[in-house]
């Protein structure tokens, strides 16, 4: 029997070991800068903090030092976000795993929590949107320089999620009561086949609803609705049952673009977490 | 900056990801009960053994600990060799960890650590050979059944591996200062390129230089040295560089006949280890 902390670490050992991933660093690809390796190392530097929200630490401090565990590694940002979501599920992990238990655990978040968020940003670089002229005193690239702004106007981490929907896919899932990783737990349950096919099959069915935040931050909204649309007919024609080739065929493609569905992956760990916990997928 | 704990279990994570291992679960290639995520899992699963001998655990029990948490996955065992080398190389990792430091660690065993050692045979099963008879009473595979035998013989564990020599590969390392995995450690620093492809380099090198011992368990000394002898003639081609199909047919002629070198890889996680710990490998 597996503790939370475990259960969320192997999630992220598992969501980079799904293939294929169309886009993204998976159990059969590397990017120039960003390999597989990286991954490993960030979901072994991230336990610690993940060990710390199982344990009672508060939100954010337990964010921080996960997110500073995980950038012990030279791939840079590798699951900045999935810890964003683990860190809450985590915590809300018990005898019945579910959203109102997720819900309830964002929602006492204070405002130490969102300055712990704040700090995190100090421990590796993570691409975001500008924000809006007013917010700028609270751009999270400041880190914990904005922390002085962040107490002034007693903002809680929900707060600060809240602002930044609905332009990050990450944060909309604080607001939305997690809804789309405890969709992706119960498409992981249902799928069939060997747990990296069931992943790939679930990134593929996320990236297809939704245009992935990172590729609209790096690449802008059309590119992202594009690569939406794209794999929203590939899972119309069930490509990864039927012409495999052609999903490998978008997959190079991104890779070659450099579009990385980074928040899609996020998401996906996320649900690999909930099943997990949940047992409805086993390993 | 990455605990000792924190690398031992880097180290098996790289270790399965190493792409070719001929014979083995690697990055590409799942065997039919044996899968990828089936190590992913022993991994996440071995870290609080693992922590507990870098914390001052008698050796005994932090493996049994380490084999306890590998053994929580459905794949059964997956690293219990790699973990009998890498708890004692935990312990003795510190400002300057090498071969002296090793043996004496392994010295120092005691009677209490070979019953822990015993106890881990308890939660997974182990392919070994039958011991000669006079030794019945203290066949492994009766795990705790056999420690009052073994207490009244006085036995400490590096007197078991001592009893173990030659027909165990990871026994031999205890026993001859963890000769191979500081020159696989060495071998990891000099070779270049991804670490996945060092990885795959130096399993092939180890592989060709010594019959494995699982290998010879279970298909017999003829058939470990023929493949020891194949591995010999790829390394002297340079295949991995020159001929890679020749390695990759190699890899299916082993896997299409079960025979999965497992000592080689138990070797090469530890080598990884003491790169790692020396810092001679980055990730």
């Amino acid at each position: 029997m597996r503790t939370s902390a475990q259960n969320a670490e192997l999630a992220l050992l598992l969501e980079v070991a799904g293939t294929p991933k169309p886009g993204n660093v998976d159990r059969e690809r590397d990017l120039a800068d960003l390999r597989f390796e990286h991954f490993l190392a960030g979901a072994v530097g991230a336990r610690d903090g993940l060990e710390r929200a199982a344990s009672g630490a508060t939100i954010g401090s337990a964010f921080e030092r996960a997110v500073e565990g995980m950038a012990t590694q030279e791939g840079g940002n590798t699951q900045f976000g999935a810890l964003l979501l683990l860190v809450p599920l985590v915590r809300a992990a018990g005898d019945d795993l579910d959203r109102s238990a997720a819900e309830a655990v964002v929602r006492e978040t204070t405002v130490a929590d969102a300055a712990g968020f704040y700090r995190a940003f100090d421990h590796v670089d993570v691409a975001v949107d500008d924000p809006p002229a007013e917010l700028d005193a609270l751009d999270v690239r400041r880190g914990s320089d904005a922390v002085p702004a962040l107490e002034e106007r007693g903002l809680t981490l929900l707060e600060i999620m809240e602002q930044s929907v609905p332009g990050d896919g990450v944060a909309r899932e604080w607001i939305e009561g997690f809804e789309r990783s405890f969709a992706a737990a119960e498409r992981l349950a249902a799928a069939e086949g060997p747990l990296s096919e069931r992943t790939a099959a679930v990134f593929l069915s996320l990236l297809a609803e939704r245009p992935d935040t990172l590729v609209a931050t790096r690449h802008g909204e059309a590119t992202a609705r594009d690569v939406t649309d794209r794999a929203a007919e590939l899972v119309a024609e069930d490509a990864l049952a039927t012409d495999r080739r052609a999903v490998d065929r978008f997959a190079d493609d991104l890779a070659d673009r450099g579009i990385n569905p980074g928040t899609t992956a996020d998401i996906t760990a996320a649900g690999l977490f909930v099943a997990l916990e949940r047992g409805s997928i086993a390993v």
